[in-house]
């Protein structure tokens, strides 16, 4: 039992439900003295809220947050802060069919098992990726602290989608193009190959899988608490929490297996008078601990387990094998979505990690 | 600062360096009323044993476990268990050459960064791969517990050495081969190919990396504690604490990016009565939570960074550029000697998630 | 940083300010199967509420209880369970003097130091007594459990106030009086002379201190996980988190240092065919662990700091001495209003431990 | 389960039994660059090793401490230090007769129903105050990292034995004179009378108890997490982790209940133009945070159970009453050995709570 609380000093408390009243979040451990404004959170929450494009599922959701606690007179104090998301656009009647036949690859059948019938599986209820918005507010407040404390910027994007993959392209692309395109791809033309695989997918009623790929710059040398606490270990906890994750890689990743020493090694060299790294495929992390080179990983997104096209399951009821066609409105994509709860993800662990580290501070003095 | 504990009520403490007195693990939280005795542990730490084939390293430890505490009359007593092995085969003038000239992608630049000087560079100190003797030792125990209490048993083996992969092999013939053969393959086929593959490596004066998968039969559904303490977050947590991993994958994993949704998802049907999954594309984890189908997953081990080829380095004392030939040691290829600190690490999990779940009780009950 | 979660299984975590927007809290940990409504919150919650008689602060608050997650068709669902009470009857005005002259033996002073002035300081924040709402909010849930599983039960009651302390009663007599009088006393008697004394302290502009006992009758034998997770280091633990607490002491207490063994040991015996205890200077825990015993503490309540009589204190502008009385609606006497709290606290580490030593399921399975 | 590490950021794991091989502790959180020798740990162990009195238990034990890992160098390293001390003097047959007739008010029979029999039940095996020699090696670290980086300076000393009371003294005269004497009274005069009371005990063949005080030096504003890891719920906690801890009370404490605000109160003054306070009745602590006054608190210690007089206990293979005459060597009053004791967790808990505060770097810079 007892989940849902993530990181030692820049803790976060996920709560809520996919249908029930709201969704939300208590951030406990966040320094004294952050400027912080709803505005601010809800920049970040608009970049996952659905219903923006043609191909994300058609729930309108308003998604404004309330902070509830722990900012005053604009700045945080110290004291938890609580933000929440009330739910509006419920339609709980699309769900009652789950009830008994559960939904292959969704949690309805595993949840209903383990909370023993208890579980709310309205929508999903606590496995719906709509949680993920909890993730996001909180992560719009370490990205907030990690930029005005240590300039240090996290940056995801699409990387891969059905098979098709942006390449050649810059970090400052990347930044540039990610948001004019529904997908979150890096570049333009990625963006129109990425975005015809999921249409294809629609039209099938079918979904389908991809990558996103997140880059941090500005992090210094020493982030992360080996052995356990590895800076990759947290955050590989991290991804691997966000619904639809089935696996991360670092730097050069999977790809490792099939590579000798002398190709794989970062030789040291003097850059600038500065001791750097002549390439990066650790992906910015060795021996757990951060390296000064961009932090640099990848995480897979399963496609969707909720499709329109007929599923063989069972009946719980007459424990027989049935079929089901999945209702309710769905992403048949949840990669562009999900660039933002990566960020998110990150920010904290980051965060977390930079307050053990020391540099983070338990108040931020503005002048 | 203080990485070194893992877990929530199975706790696994690491402490102990390459070239200091000892490697040692505490458990704090072991149930009372195991059987346990030093062969228990001594079986499992042979199996990582440098220095038993010619494709690992010469360095010879006898890595004989010592229980000094919370064992009483053969049966743990549910107070703490410390146990340490002392190191013996240490030569640390190897290294003194390293203080100043950090070797390509091992922590030794990192760590003195981080520790300002004061950590203890020897044979890579806490950076060694010698510490998983410990996670082994701790994995010695929790393996005994899943296997006594639920049935549950925990197979690792080499599945991929530099681009050769073992295929077309059953669980029953990856658990009779594995330990037959020096690189821990499932198939005397691909053992073959491996160990060619990781000699030309050493021939060259390489190394190269490798993946291990590792499958868990026996689990019941319900294990993982979502959203954070899912039970995919937690394992890869751990499985990123072993060093020289950069990934894991669950399932089908990064084959899922070009998936469709009806292709993934794994069909409920019904099997002798009993509600079951078709195929097991999820890995055994849905949600967070154990489906009941086996575990499985992969991580990604890079070829170790010490390498007998000259490479590019900075001077500590000059900061300036200059070449570095590591001596020494070390195993061209981590993979087979990794695949017990695998079982050791999940079985380390899956044992926490046990309790936490009430399936692995306070006091086991012997007649 | 990071202060505010209690527990490690059963896991508490609170938020709010005394004129924020609510007083809130999360529990993390509650089994699946639990029938819980808003009534069962809100009939603790008005066992606190204040403006309730003659003899606690005027401030008029409904204290009205909001679930938001965590129950779903009357029954907890496993997920976190968030619940509120907004801040209603706030007159913040009151408190714009403290910002600059900080009231003695409050924590204005220190909170301002602590949080570099970004404290909210109205009404002392996170630093009201009001903030252990959200203490008795999880603690209705706790005792609900504790009364279901394990037939245990918490009962405090006013031991002394001013030194008019009560005598002479048994649990029963405690149990039928202790919510017939204003002080919560366990006698009728006692209870006339305790309101005295807090009149009398009221009329001089002036605040009292005073003692809650607390028993809880029920608990097996085996509570507590020494040797720093015993069960009194955890209920001390808890108790001090209470505002104006100032001590602890458990069976005996204080009055052991001057017992010789002989008396203060507590013989076996065997009673109605069970063995025993002959008597209970233990206070119910030895060794950190339930002795099976009615557990029997008690927690010092200091007056409320805020007084209306002039008090000395310093002018944080000037930094010179200067005087206060401090204005606003305040209890002269916290302890009657302190018996539901802590009840509250004792419920939730009892039931912290019943679930780690295994004795409270995941899911309660209702017929 | 798993209740035997302490902190947060200075984390205290103890294991070891009393007739096991050895008591030890690991600390995973000590920063990188401390001085640290055997020597400063022996010298504090010996302060708290028996036999060096003709009023403490006859046991002879070296105490000898092995720094088996974390120190290289003469400089902690930032990973975890493990600490042991060997049991020598071990004379088990002194307790197999405790096996079926418990001891009263010790842990033994709670001990073997928790554990389900399995405990090491020799010398009180975990419940043993011989464990708290674990405590004073991890204290011995955290006083020196105090009171190098903060000039933090903690004092215990035996405020009371069996009704006598030292009085009007300094805390100058405390530090000059408590470990002058067997006792470790705070006055020459308090010192005597106290022996005489211990005396009288042991003559009669039994034990008496007593209060140790604990002040603290040199502490900024600002220690501790409210609200529930308040610095003096904290220390509660860790005090009632010693074993035969029944209470403890900061400042006035119990007097409290007794007292007027306007008297506990302590008024906030100019002092050589800093804020200060003109008495410290809240002992160092308001609101959960150090005020920067001296930390004060007391706590009580019972008379040790283990009493040469004959005792009403229970056989437990019987299950009827019997009589037990406790045989071994025993402390007649554990308070003269619990003076370190004392000041080990309060430095442990400090530490921790510095770290937090980021007041103690990760890295130590010596020049």
């Amino acid at each position: 039992m007892a989940g849902n609380i993530l990181g030692e000093m820049f803790r976060v408390v996920s709560f809520g439900e996919s249908h029930g009243r709201c969704i939300g979040v208590v951030i406990d451990g966040c320094p004294a003295g952050l400027e912080l404004s709803e505005e601010d959170i809800q920049k970040e929450l608009n970049l996952r809220r659905p219903g923006t494009s043609r191909i994300t599922t058609s729930r309108m959701e308003e998604d404004k947050v309330e902070i509830l606690s722990g900012v005053f007179n604009g700045y945080t104090t110290g004291a938890p802060i609580c933000m929440i998301i009330l739910n509006k656009d419920v339609r709980s009647e699309d769900y009652e069919s789950i009830k008994y036949t559960p939904r292959p690859s969704h949690a309805d059948y595993f949840a209903h098992v383990k909370y023993g019938g208890y579980n709310d599986y309205r929508g999903g209820g606590r496995f719906s990726g709509r949680i993920t918005a909890g993730f996001v507010m909180a992560g719009a407040v370490a990205k907030k602290l990690l930029k005005k404390i240590l300039e240090v910027e996290v940056t995801a994007y699409t990387l891969e989608i059905g098979g098709e993959k942006a390449e050649n392209f810059t970090l400052d692309e990347a930044k540039r193009h990610r948001y004019e395109n529904d997908v979150r791809a890096p570049t333009p033309e990625a963006a129109v190959k990425m975005k015809e695989k999921i249409q294809q997918a629609m039209l099938r009623g079918d979904s389908i899988g991809g990558i996103v790929e997140c880059t941090v710059t500005g992090l210094p040398v020493g982030l992360g608490e080996p052995v356990f606490d590895a800076l990759d270990s947290d955050l590989a906890k991290a991804m691997l929490s966000i619904p639809a994750v089935k696996g991360i890689e670092f730097g050069a990743g999977f790809k490792a297996a099939r590579m000798f020493g002398s190709e794989h090694n970062d030789p040291f060299i003097v850059k600038d008078g500065r001791i750097d790294l002549e390439k990066n495929d650790a992906g910015g992390i060795v021996g757990g601990i951060s390296t000064g080179a961009p932090l640099l990983f990848r995480v897979v997104f399963k496609p969707p387990s909720s499709i329109a096209l007929k599923q063989k399951t069972i009946d719980l009821r007459t424990r027989e094998e049935t079929e089901i066609i999945v209702s309710g409105r769905h992403d048949p994509c949840i990669v562009p979505r999900a660039v933002p709860v990566v960020e998110a993800m990150t920010a904290i662990v980051l965060t977390d990690h930079a307050i053990r580290y020391g540099i983070i501070p338990p108040v931020i003095r503005n002048l």
